[in-house]
C-alpha cells in the first residue's frame, strides 16, 4: 500500500494512493482514498476518492524528528576518507529542513558545496522504545526516498553537523510511503537529469533497518512519523542551481526535486 | 510576566502564573490563570484561576526543535581542553528528551559518565527566519532554567553529540517562561544538593542571546516554542543516582530533578 500526503481545496490530507503504473508511476488513472486523520493505526477512509492528478504531493510525513545515520554503506565511507563505524553513528536534522516532492532545495549562501546522498527512509508507526530486532517490523509503518542534502563546507567548519544538514529544504521526503516493502535487497540511485551519480543498493548496509532501529529506540523513544535516515551509498557529489535531482529507490518510485539558489 | 504549563484534572494548559513570594518562589497563595490553547501571540485566558499547588507544572513548552550551543563560555571551554570557536557551534537534541521540573533524569546504561550543564534557555514565540539583530526581541516568547544533560563517554565516542546529549529525560526545561527579562547580566548556578557545582554570569556569553537567535535564524526557519540553548559555564561534572540537581537562574528560578539508574 502506497500512503501519501496531499494539499486539495485547501485541505492537507493522507490518503492511500492506487493505479499507478506498472514502473510504479503515477498516471492520469491514479487515484487516492482520503483517509481522517493520520496513517497511523487503522486506517479510516473518509469515502471521498479522488485523482492523483487534481492533487499536491507533500512530503509523506512531517516528523517529530529525523534521525540521520552517517557512515552506513562501505564504498561511501571510503570515498569520505572515513573509518567503518563500530555501532551505528546517529546525527539529527531538523524537521525544518522537510520538503516534498517537486518542491525546491535552496542552496545557502553559508556554503559552495552542497552534496546530494540517496538514503532508504524508515518511517516509524507507533510510539516505541527499546525494541527488540525480533519486533522492529510491528513499529515500522513503511519506507520512503529521502535527500540528506549536505553542505560539505559546513559540515567540515563545525565539526558538528546539525547545520551542515539542517538547513531549510535539506531533507527532501517522498513521494509516498510504500508499507509493503522488504528493505533488505533495493537498488538505490541518484540521478541529475538523466546522469547516474549514485548507484548502490540495501544489501550493502553496514548496519541493517532492522539493526538501525532496533538501536535507535534503544538511545531515544521514537514517535509515530519519525523518520530513520539509513546512509548513502558512494557517489556522493556537488549539485548546483537548475539542477534536477532524483533519489530512485526499487519498490518505492522516484523523488525528484530542482535545485535554486538563495535570493 | 511567568507563563507556565501543567496538568490538572486530566488536562494540559498553558496559564499565567502569579502571586509569588519575593525570592519568586511558589507559595500557597500563588496563582495561575487558566489560557486557553497556546501561550503564543495574543493570550486568551479562559476565566478560570486556580491555586498553583493544585497542579502539577510540566516542562513549560515542548519545542518542535532544540538548538543547542556548544563552547560558549570561555571558562568552559577550558575545561574542556577546547578552543574557542569563530561562530555559534551549533547541535540539534530530540524532544523526546524533554522532562519538566522534578520529573527524574534518567542515566541510560549506555554512559558511565554523565554531566549536568546549567544553561539559560530561550523560547521562541514566533515563526522567524533570518532576524535582524535589532529584530531579535520581537521573535523571543522568554526564558527558561535548562539542563543540557550530556553523556560525555558517549559524546566523545560518536563525535556527533545527538546520542549522548539526546537520551530522553536529557532536557529538563522549568519551572516556566519568564517573558520580562533583560537576559545580559544574569547569574546562572547549578547545585547538587546544599553543593554549588557551576557558578556563572549571562555576561560572559561569547554570543550573546542577540548574537545566538539571529544566527540560528538565518540557518534554519523557528517555530513558535523552538528553544536554544545558550552554553554552560565552567564546573560540569558528574551525576549519580540519588542526586537532587538545581539549575538556578536569576530573575527566573530554580529548576530542580533527582537522578535515577535506568532499570
Amino acid at each position: 500500500m502506497r500512503i501519501c500526503r496531499f494539499s486539495h481545496d485547501e485541505e492537507v490530507s493522507f490518503g492511500v494512493l492506487d493505479n499507478l503504473d506498472d514502473q510504479g508511476e503515477l498516471t492520469d488513472n491514479s487515484i487516492i482514498a482520503i483517509l481522517r486523520g493520520h496513517p497511523f493505526g487503522e486506517l479510516d477512509p473518509d469515502g471521498r476518492v479522488i485523482a492523483a492528478s487534481s492533487v499536491k504531493l507533500l512530503a509523506p510525513i512531517l516528523p517529530s524528528k529525523i534521525i540521520g545515520i552517517g557512515k552506513n554503506y562501505a564504498d561511501h565511507v571510503v570515498e569520505m576518507n572515513s573509518e567503518l563505524p563500530s555501532e551505528p553513528l546517529m546525527f539529527l536534522k531538523p524537521n525544518t529542513s522537510v520538503i516534498g516532492p517537486n518542491e525546491f532545495i535552496v542552496l545557502p549562501q553559508q556554503s559552495s558545496i552542497v552534496h546530494h546522498e540517496a538514503e532508504l527512509a524508515v518511517v516509524i508507526g507507533r510510539f516505541c522504545k527499546d525494541v527488540p530486532r525480533e519486533r522492529v517490523a510491528e513499529v515500522i509503518l513503511g519506507y520512503t526516498c529521502a535527500n540528506d542534502v549536505s553542505a560539505r563546507d559546513v559540515q567540515q567548519n563545525d565539526g558538528q553537523w546539525a547545520r551542515a544538514k539542517g538547513f531549510d529544504t535539506f531533507c527532501p521526503l517522498g513521494p509516498w510511503i510504500e508499507t509493503d516493502l522488504d528493505p533488505t535487497n533495493l537498488a538505490i540511485s541518484a540521478y541529475i537529469g538523466s546522469q547516474e551519480r549514485q548507484s548502490g543498493n540495501t544489501k550493502d548496509l553496514i548496519f541493517s533497518v532492522v539493526d538501525l532501529v532496533s538501536y535507535v529506540s534503544h538511545q531515544m523513544t521514537l514517535l509515530p512519523g519519525d523518520v530513520i535516515l539509513t546512509g548513502t551509498p558512494a557517489g556522493v557529489g556537488p549539485i548546483i542551481a537548475g539542477d534536477e535531482i532524483e533519489i530512485a529507490i526499487e519498490g518505492i518510485g522516484s523523488l525528484i526535486n530542482t535545485v535554486k539558489d538563495a535570493q
